[in-house]
């Protein structure tokens, strides 16, 4: 991303809570307010498994202040307990643990309706009556962490609603970095990377589906705006054949496969030049790892 | 973000180079093929400074794999060199570079034409030709590392054309994790993170960009996307003033400021509750430190 100012000239934000910051403490992380704050803590992109070798230690993929913040947490909101324990545990591999996991408040975030993914990008309509409550550890003055099955919360998962509500009832949301498979995608891409939309999942029904990228892809000419897919992994050859199929020779078209993983790979071509090996590519596609598609037309 | 497999069965890709992973390379990273690669650099979002304080220690927000990577290689293609100078700085601080600074082959990202950032989103035209020569080294077998000012690299700055010219020259191309102040800025804001997308700066006309706002506000409420735009900071408060006074009441507006830096924040709340705190919230944004806004309808 390109700073669009001198750096030289650069100082920090003015702080926005009406407490201020609090001199005394921890340098590595803003001053809390008052009440506890939402962590966004992120997870790696491995799901805690990769093939024939064990998963890195988390200090290679993650930054030592997630880590370091994550095992001082004991509070916990989570897509998945079993992942999140896991997860607790390669943290516990590097940090001792301020609490043990046994010990530890760990919540399941409520489970959005069934029936698939939406196509429409709707995030799963959980009430902030129904997520309130799960804030409560804040409102009594202590932090909790906000975890996914992999990547960042809250972007491309059902935890939105949580942060949203930890805003409606003044809890400080604190955003932590890792990777992020679309922005990997993205940037791997060499597709544009000033302008992009993610869609998340297109529909099942194939006319639908083929509808939906010729729309995407006009959407896409029109402002030379790189377009995001997903899909579950074991329809990611379905899906690639589906853009090769139904999007423009001239359209380019990136896959990006496990990323940060052994072996993951990104291919960007023109949509013409996929179709020249379209055998090739579909064998290509594991039906295992999650993948990330873009077009830019 | 969700994993729509179960983590147990998961193995990773297959590997698409046409020579295959290598025993006895790097576990920690995919084997290189014949050729060298490009290397997606992360960048710290500090910019180099924090007010006060000395910058964090680079191993507080980047994971330890970029910063090897890093400390590993010679030949670096970036957007500023003096910037990536400084980074390399703080890279030596945490491990012993490969080769000294002052022999490190750096040449920067040819400019983008001048006249401001493209409202358009359209990328600076840079020709295949004019970027070819930047992927000698890798096409002679050594890794090449491209560098942003901040952030993940070809991601909103003019980095992507060249990660464009090296699929098309058969370079392979590796992304490495670290911080997307889009992301951060995104998951913090509770919005919709299943569907949005990145506009970049809008007109600095009055008029284009009011008539642009109820475009991309109508086309957010069309498809429930989250739209997320930047400024140059010293623009922040005129923009959020803009926002303000253009949205409609019920339109979800979040604004980030200083992401991982002291002092940052995230506030979401609709734009009727911004107006009625409007001259307050334009005191509260900082001229030099970047911003990130986010808006749902």
């Amino acid at each position: 991303m390109s700073a669009a100012a001198d750096p030289a000239a650069r100082r920090t934000g003015t702080g926005a809570s009406a407490e201020g910051a609090r001199p005394g403490q921890d340098a590595a992380l803003p001053a809390p307010r008052t009440a506890g704050r939402l962590i966004l803590m992120p997870n790696t992109l491995d799901l805690g498994t990769t093939r024939d070798q064990p998963p890195a230690p988390l200090g290679q993929v993650l930054p030592a202040l997630a880590i370091t913040t994550a095992a001082a947490l004991r509070h916990w909101v989570v897509e998945n307990a079993k992942s999140a324990r896991a997860f607790l545990k390669r943290v516990e591999a590097e940090v001792a643990l301020a609490v043990p996991l046994q010990q530890m408040d760990i919540r399941e975030l409520p489970r959005p309706p069934k029936g698939g993914h939406p196509a429409g990008g709707k995030p799963a309509a959980l009430s902030p009556d129904a997520l309130r409550p799960l804030l409560q550890p804040a409102l009594d003055g202590h932090d909790i962490g906000l975890l996914s099955e992999a990547g960042l919360p809250a972007v491309a998962d059902p935890g939105a609603p949580l942060v949203r509500a930890a805003h409606a009832a003044g809890v400080e949301v604190l955003p932590l970095s890792g990777p992020s498979s679309l922005m990997l995608a993205l940037a791997a891409s060499g597709l544009n990377g000033q302008s992009f939309a993610f869609i998340g999942y297109l529909p099942q029904d194939k006319g639908e589906r083929a509808q939906r990228l010729r729309e995407l892809e006009a959407a896409s000419r029109r402002a030379a705006q790189t377009q995001l897919v997903i899909e579950t992994p074991y329809r990611n050859a379905a899906l690639l054949d589906a853009l090769i199929g139904t999007l423009a020779p001239s359209t380019q078209l990136s896959v990006s496969v496990g990323l940060t993983l052994p072996g993951g790979f990104t291919r960007t071509d023109t949509v013409a030049a996929w179709r020249r090996r379209l055998a090739e590519s579909l064998a290509d596609m594991p039906a295992d790892v999650p993948a990330v598609f873009a077009f830019l037309a």
